[in-house]
């Protein structure tokens, strides 16, 4: 990639997982100039991790082209309980030692810029409404479906972060409060326990006790249960899977039913490895979406793909660095 | 009530319901100056009811002791389905025959002042979040408990109104998706059905049917079976009343976990007749938000009841006012 052609300021985005770091210089129209990938190594401890993700900025701003000192700002998207305006890490599942953790003003001394922290889903919603699925639309909700559900929520250009910077935790609403499944986070009846990838495959565990004859059980044997084998089987023709699936779909509706009768965004969007599963099974989510919502939302409120794809966290990342100190446009 | 010690500008605040008109002259720092309320006569057509609503705002102004031209503006709140930058009203259920109005332009050629059309609980969160429960706050949550459920939600200063007038129904929240009870809207497992004086009563009467010894049997036989009735045998030691207020509280406990999950507010506020049950329902409201919120919200999260009464409504909408057409402060 090539700086020719791109608009300054210039900011940096830096997506913080728990296996990977994923980094990349984006121009003032939101555009990527370039994109680097490292380890987090998070097991090795908070110091590590963070000369990482230092390391992971600074060899995207090499090959980015760019002079270190045209890079504006920082934007940090992490996963984990946080809070975001302290720049603090607290307690982050998949991040083990790195607790109470003041990463935004740590990455800030390594880099030598100012640097935002926000939420990873929050910043990927954000990467959507201003380059991605969400352009030009004023409010957005997004659905993120990988081994949890996470979510973020845009409301007239702003994150909804919440004042505990617990905002959009969309896997977390509760769907069936009596008689709900667990779910990772050891409640009960939230959405994440019914509609992630990791619910989705602990449902089919539990259905091949009762249907051993589906095709997914051969998948079983063959250490290959995942998302993506139900999908695929869903599409050979499995009963089993195509249900699993369906049903799927509409847990998802009903999360996305939830927010537009919370949040009314212009655009509701799906984020995540099981968006894999195709344009079939977004329809079959509208379609479960039209059928419950009210009818002004159900018929006018867009239901989509997102379109950034795992770029997204870094490209909103450095949208809230520009957001948070770049100038007004 | 009197002018002395107020600060203009002034503000009309006119709320609409379906059997009543409340109205109020608002000083500039929120204070009421004057109420008056009018029968909407809403049967006899929009036409009596605009001219209903005009002569609510001309007599609280009158009793106000200012003249019409001290009132820079007009906020109108109404309940029902509507357009809200459009001041439209389109399908108001309590409005039989009111739809498809041009409410706000109607009121305001009447009026010949600058009118704010702004739904009524998103009204009524907005007085609570200028001068009542949620002052000085940035965010907050409302859940009204009467007939239905309905909601306001505050983020930032700002009303959450939603792409197509339909934030904040949160009395539409999913929260038992399967084997959910049926919704006065004709859905299932909403919030509503569950939690509204209505659902609380309809729930009082199917549970005699296996409890008729129950001192609420007596209620149901002197036609006296409300929810201040069931309220009162719980207090009074009526083992069924008790269990049915309990739960009451864990569904409004469930409803205000999936807000502090989504938009994680600085303070859940209860209004409506409901919260005439008093401080032991709202702590065992408290309680089970406690036991489900995620820690760092339900340990933070103000929970509290709203403070205004039935004034929320014209207060707030002449607060809306002032945020349209005042100048900022």
């Amino acid at each position: 990639m090539s700086v020719s052609g791109h608009r300054p300021p210039f900011y940096l985005g830096i997506d913080l997982g728990g296996t990977n770091i994923k980094s990349g210089v984006v121009d003032d129209a939101g555009r990527p100039i370039s994109s680097v990938s490292l380890p987090t190594e998070a097991g090795r401890g908070p110091d590590v991790g963070i000369n990482n993700l230092a390391e992971a900025g600074r060899r995207a701003v090499a090959e980015s082209g760019l002079d270190w000192s045209q890079i504006a700002a920082v934007g940090l998207g992490s996963p984990g309980t946080m809070d975001i305006r302290a720049g603090l890490l607290l307690d982050p599942p998949n991040l083990p030692g790195w607790d109470n953790l003041p990463i935004r003003d740590r990455l800030a001394g390594l880099l030598g810029k100012p640097t935002v922290l926000q939420n990873d889903a929050n910043a990927a919603a954000y990467g959507e409404f201003w380059v991605g699925a969400g352009k030009g639309l004023a409010s957005l909700v997004l659905f993120t479906l990988g081994t949890g559900v996470g979510g973020g929520i845009i409301d007239h250009g702003r994150i909804i972060e919440g004042r505990h910077s617990h905002g959009a935790e969309c896997g977390h609403i509760i769907i069936q409060m009596d008689g709900g499944r667990l779910c990772s986070c050891g409640a009960t009846g939230h959405l994440e326990a019914y509609a992630s990838a990791t619910a989705l495959v602990k449902r089919a565990m539990e259905a091949l006790e009762a249907e051993p004859t589906s095709s997914l059980g051969k998948r079983l044997d063959a250490d290959d249960l995942t998302a993506r084998a139900i999908d695929e089987e869903a599409t050979a023709g499995d009963p089993l899977a195509r249900r699993l699936m369906r049903e799927t779909a509409r847990y998802l509706a009903v999360g996305a039913v939830c927010l537009m009768h919370t949040i009314d965004p212009d655009i509701v969007l799906f984020s995540g490895g099981m968006i894999a599963a195709g344009p079939a099974f977004l329809d079959q989510i509208r379609s479960d979406i039209r059928a419950m919502a009210f009818p002004v939302p159900a018929s006018r409120t867009r239901v989509e793909y997102a379109q950034l794809g795992g770029d997204a966290g870094f490209i909103g990342a450095a949208g809230c660095a520009r957001q948070a100190f770049g100038k007004r446009t």
